[in-house]
């Protein structure tokens, strides 16, 4: 379906877009704190780099082709037992994206000297943190009706309604922590004078909301399909 | 419907949680700058927390009683002119909102003393405006198409698609702007110490998590009746 292509072409552009906005205005990712330079303390922002990157990848990238693959999948001749093999495969592979890109911020906060940052202050990690809870909710409940020990025909058709929804709405939750991560991470950089005058109606700025229109495209054609 | 009365109530949660933290959090609303009590310029605060209020009602409440009048009105038994009066009716009050809750941001910018604010510095702002955009082009089309002059038969059976595809494109970039409104101005209270200490583990943040949340439950919702 065409619909799918736009929407593996929204996805590609978002990776990229937040791959950029991460490298150009953020500073790039890197695995270890950087003691400052007069040995007050380090900074984790290397490490933190990688919770966008990581969270994008798992729910724009990964998940939009589990999403996709029953009903378009990339070869349309593909065996239904196929498509399900590919549908659990990106759950898994974005599933462990998302608990590296939690690390990564959970690390930044405990390693950052001389006072490590506290967790849970914003509205966006509440809704990150119950998108990935459905999530892991969603991956074994569908695992154990669908997988092993596969629950009987009729138990699964009846489940069917509810897996769906409750994936959409957990898809939604991811999306949304996207979009809400990428406008905290903006208003620091802004609040700290990181990102001010003429950089304001730069691509600090526009790349984020470009991602943030482009995410709305992604939801509206994955929903629709 | 059962999924549409739980929509109905999902979409006052929201209002309610909203209001409550404009009132509590940010101080409520008010139409006049305040001077500052040294007499150096004004607070336009009052003016801006109109704009949350607003934006809420738009696009979380009048826009969802649109939406779902056509598969779930309030009344079972209207008639599909009267659905079609209402969807035009609900989007007309949701516009007239959102137009006021545009003109209280823009307003609380200009009559900032002794320096006013800026504008469109943010990605919320821009994910908010390509949403009033989409909707005033999607309320256009659809009054030529469906009301006057009113196209013909085939033809609005064409449009149909186009018209809830883009609708529903619209609707999502709403929830993602109050999702990332909220965000940016929890932020901007986190920074500048407003909410601070204890206080980030409080109602301060705690509501418009609960918000974002509940915003993806409205969406899942609405969009799977
Ligand atoms: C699917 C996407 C995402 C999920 C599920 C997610 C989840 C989370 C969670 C659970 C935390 C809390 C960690 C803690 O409190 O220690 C967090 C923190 C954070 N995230 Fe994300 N995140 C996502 C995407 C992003 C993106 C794209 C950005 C953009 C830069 C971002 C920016 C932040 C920031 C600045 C923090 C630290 C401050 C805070 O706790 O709010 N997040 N995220
Ligand atoms: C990890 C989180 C998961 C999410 C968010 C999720 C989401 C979804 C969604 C949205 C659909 C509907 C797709 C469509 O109709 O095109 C679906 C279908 C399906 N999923 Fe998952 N899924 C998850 C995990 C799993 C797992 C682990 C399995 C085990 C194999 C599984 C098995 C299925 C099956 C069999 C269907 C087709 C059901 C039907 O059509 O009745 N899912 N899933
Ligand atoms: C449907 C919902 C919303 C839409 C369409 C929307 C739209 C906009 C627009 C177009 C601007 C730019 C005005 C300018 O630059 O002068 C703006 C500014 C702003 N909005 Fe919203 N908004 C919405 C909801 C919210 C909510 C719920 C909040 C929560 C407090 C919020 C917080 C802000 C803030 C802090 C600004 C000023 C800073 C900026 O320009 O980003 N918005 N909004
Ligand atoms: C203002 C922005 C508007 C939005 C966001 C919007 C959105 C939608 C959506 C999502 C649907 C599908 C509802 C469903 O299937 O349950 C729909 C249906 C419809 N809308 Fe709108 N609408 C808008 C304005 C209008 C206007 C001004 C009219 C003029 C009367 C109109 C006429 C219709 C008609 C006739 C249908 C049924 C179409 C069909 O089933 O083929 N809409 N609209
Ligand atoms: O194990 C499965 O269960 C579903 C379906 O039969 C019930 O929803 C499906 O497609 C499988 O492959």
């Amino acid at each position: 379906k065409a619909t799918a292509w736009l929407a593996r072409a929204t996805s590609l552009a978002i990776l990229i877009l937040v791959g950029n906005w991460v490298h150009m205005t953020l500073g790039g990712v890197g695995l270890h704190p950087k003691p400052l330079p007069d040995g007050s303390g380090n900074d984790t922002g290397k490490l933190f780099n990688w919770h966008p990157i990581l969270m994008t990848l798992g729910f724009a990238v990964f998940m939009v082709e589990a999403l996709l693959t029953y009903q378009a999948p990339i070869l349309a001749s593909l065996p239904r037992e196929t498509r399900k093999r590919i549908h659990w495969g990106c759950h898994s592979a974005a599933i462990l994206c998302l608990l590296l890109g939690l690390v990564a911020v959970l690390q930044s906060h405990r390693l950052k000297l001389p006072v490590p940052m506290p967790d849970w202050y914003s509205p966006h990690s509440y809704l990150g943190i119950t998108a990935l809870v459905l999530l892991s909710l969603q991956f074994g409940l569908g695992a154990y009706a669908y997988l092993w020990p596969r629950l009987s025909l009729p138990q699964r058709l009846a489940l069917g309604p509810l897996h769906r929804y409750v994936g959409a709405a957990t898809w939604l939750a991811g999306l949304g922590a996207i979009a809400t991560g990428l406008q905290e991470k903006i208003t620091f950089m802004q609040m700290s004078k990181v990102v001010t005058g003429a950089a304001l109606y730069g691509p600090a700025v526009r790349v984020p909301a470009a991602v943030l229109v482009l995410l709305v495209v992604l939801a509206a054609l994955v929903l629709y399909l």
